[in-house]
């Protein structure tokens, strides 16, 4: 049963942790936090194993497995997330993702007796290299954000920007599983067919109006079989975790082959998701309530549960930025395009499972969902380049002079996300990073 | 390089095997066919394996690899098929597959020395049960009927039925991969919002537009390296083989929820493959030109090539039959809806592989693209029941006096596929079959 979310000691803000990296206030891997990613060291031909965030280490779980540090039922989950991907730990399910996590939180803490065994575990993150953290079986990208859907609209509907079906149906798609990558992930600008304003002939060529959006990802844990639904009530306790994700997306190819099956080379040739996966347990501090505009439809009953209303979102900040080529070459940071939370959206991740469930279709343990470009109510606060230039028409000027209305060859796009409030600690999913090459000759 | 598809010696319609029911001129199974499955004798816990049809019988792969009866190349393709998946046969290439197909042929031909090796290895059919014989990373489905997409465009937009990026785009999107099933598979009929005629507000219930519909699958075999396109001319070096394709579709859940993304719960509850995967060696004989109307345009050039325009189709006959409960209880057999060939497909294989990847879209070995909906020039051979039943308008009798507009509780939808022509051995698909179970309470 879906319980409003309980605070336990592993949130308690006063926790500090003998890995001293962890601890200033404004880390993203604090011990209230512990991620997951799937990881080796740079340049080497180690296995892929799965690890977990603190400070700025990662706590090497096949070698802590190894150690012997931990017992029972934290040990045997420990052991599942030893391998190369996390699905084995994400099959487990919820109980036992709680115990390692309390497991973990009480060996890392200042004075736990697991440190002499542990210390040994840790690998620097700034040698690292990371993995796609789960065999994806399947992704799914959905579309929850009323801002965002209402933007778009705006540009192909002016008058009618938003679908009837919007605030009834949580909509999704699926997406495309191969191309998703990890931060770091470049591509090549992708091809193919657009239609030239004015032209009834397509032409074959290079994508001139690609973006990106922020997103956030949202790992599946022990699934359903099929023909058997997630209730509402249950389908948090089926979430192992949070990422972001950087949904590219080619709007030229996009507008001239949507119809009428949806996206599809427009998106499939590369999806960038972060590192590590913040588990569902971790956000339980930064959970606020599910709103929508008193005159919206109250939800069908298979989308309303009491908990999803009370607390069915999550205020976890985002931002995105930019860094041209010229940039990086000049070593200016990145620029700030957004600032965001994805406590805007119009449908929540339980919300999303239900659905998604709801007619017998079922999810496995690693199934990636999307929740879609992730924009706030004002402009500034859109999740793409389409939304923030007005579908190009009006550029964004960087810091350094250069203008953007889409991406160019050489931009490196940067997602962060993080929460932080008050009497809680601070707890973030780092960055996620990808490039864009010039296309294939 | 796609050369024109050369008959070789396991074409020769003169050969005959020692397994003496591949024999009958009516034979799916032929020695001319050899197609892969994954199975295992029923009511067992054997492990699943791969095996090739010849007559009623199943080729044991795993016990013909451990006989010991090939050797060389083919030993080691007939290997890779002997585990749980063929992804590993399949990432092989096309030169393994032909040489194994080669020895199988010789094997088990009429004197072959192989026999005593092999007669050991034969299970009858009758005893298997068979699985999704790839794991199946990705799902694709195309839209590649002009006569499909001009009937269902006729119901929603009666004086344009068709869109205009149809006969430039070999339209696809992405499909569900958990929820295919191997013929046999039964399903609840799916539950899910609707907007009845004329409301504004949808309503909560089981499906009552329930639909089949008929396509072929086509598995990858290599693939390519994300960002690295696949030509034309090397597509169908990449294809493993062909089977049957039962995409079921919810036509009144797709109504309500498919703009702006496409087909989602309308769709993923399930949908049903024949166990037997035809490689396209073996269809060889029965390729025939792709032939498109003289005023339509050209492809554009990543869209053509001389192979593909001399014979890029295939001339697959396909059927679909329906069997109420009724029938069944009666002992009364399937009745035909429907036949059709697949060389009426506007798009061809060879052109879906180009296109799912001219982006940079990595297929993978064991991913699956279906061609969408088959339907032929007239509407007697529309492979669908929305097409058939004019939107439901127009309801089929059957023969023992029943009718149906859509598909009712307790049906089953039996797919058919086949080659035979003068000159050739026939060569068959075997059957995928699907049976419609109530709504879950």
């Amino acid at each position: 049963m879906m319980t409003m979310t309980l605070l336990n000691e592993t949130h308690d803000p006063a926790l500090r942790s003998w890995v001293m990296s962890a601890n200033p206030e404004n880390a993203d891997f604090t011990i209230q936090n512990l991620p997951f990613a799937v990881f080796r060291r740079r340049d080497t031909n180690e296995a892929f194993r799965g690890g977990v965030a603190i400070g700025d280490q990662i706590l090497d779980l096949a070698a802590a497995a190894a150690s012997g540090a931990l017992s029972g039922d934290a040990a045997a989950a420990l052991q599942a997330a030893a391998g190369e991907t996390l699905n084995a730990l994400m099959a487990l399910g919820q109980p036992a993702w709680s115990a390692l996590r309390l497991a973990l939180s009480r060996a890392l803490r200042t004075g736990a007796v697991e440190e002499s065994q542990l210390a040994g575990c840790l690998v620097p993150q700034a040698v690292a290299e990371f993995a796609v953290p789960a065999r994806i079986g399947d992704y799914t990208d959905f579309y929850t954000s009323v801002y965002h859907a209402t933007n778009i609209g705006r540009q192909f509907r002016p008058d009618n920007p938003l679908l009837p079906n919007f605030k009834w149906i949580p909509i999704g798609y699926h997406g495309r599983a191969s191309s998703i990558g990890v931060s770091g992930q470049s591509f090549p600008r992708p091809v193919g067919q657009t239609l030239p304003p004015g032209a009834s002939v397509p032409v074959f060529g290079p994508c001139k109006r690609l973006d990106y959006e922020l997103e956030m990802g949202v790992f599946v844990g022990h699934g359903n079989a099929l023909g058997e639904p997630i209730a509402i009530t249950e389908a948090e306790a089926s979430v192992f975790g949070m990422c972001l994700l950087n949904d590219w997306s080619a709007r030229d190819i996009q507008a001239w082959e949507y119809q009428p099956l949806g996206p599809f080379l427009s998106k499939n040739f590369a999806s960038t998701i972060s590192p590590w996966i913040v588990t569902l347990e971790a956000l339980a501090p930064y959970r606020v309530a599910f709103t929508r505009p008193e005159r919206d439809p109250l939800p069908l009953p298979y989308l309303d549960a009491p908990a999803n209303r009370a607390q069915g979102a999550m205020d976890v900040q985002l931002e995105v930025l930019l860094q041209t080529q010229a940039m990086r070459e000049q070593g200016q940071a990145a620029a700030r395009l957004t600032r965001t939370s994805y406590r805007h959206a119009y449908w929540t991740v339980a919300q999303m499972v239900a659905h998604h469930t709801v007619n017998g279709c079922n999810l496995q343990p690693g199934d990636l969902l999307g929740t879609g470009t992730l924009s706030g109510p004002t402009l500034d606060q859109a999740g793409a380049l389409i939304e923030l230039t007005v579908g190009g028409k009006q550029p964004l000027t960087l810091p350094n002079g250069q203008t953007r209305t889409y991406l160019e060859d050489g931009d490196a796009v940067v997602l962060r996300g993080w929460c932080e409030k008050p009497g809680a600690a601070r707890i973030g999913f780092g960055e996620c990073i990808g490039t864009v090459l010039p296309a294939r000759a």
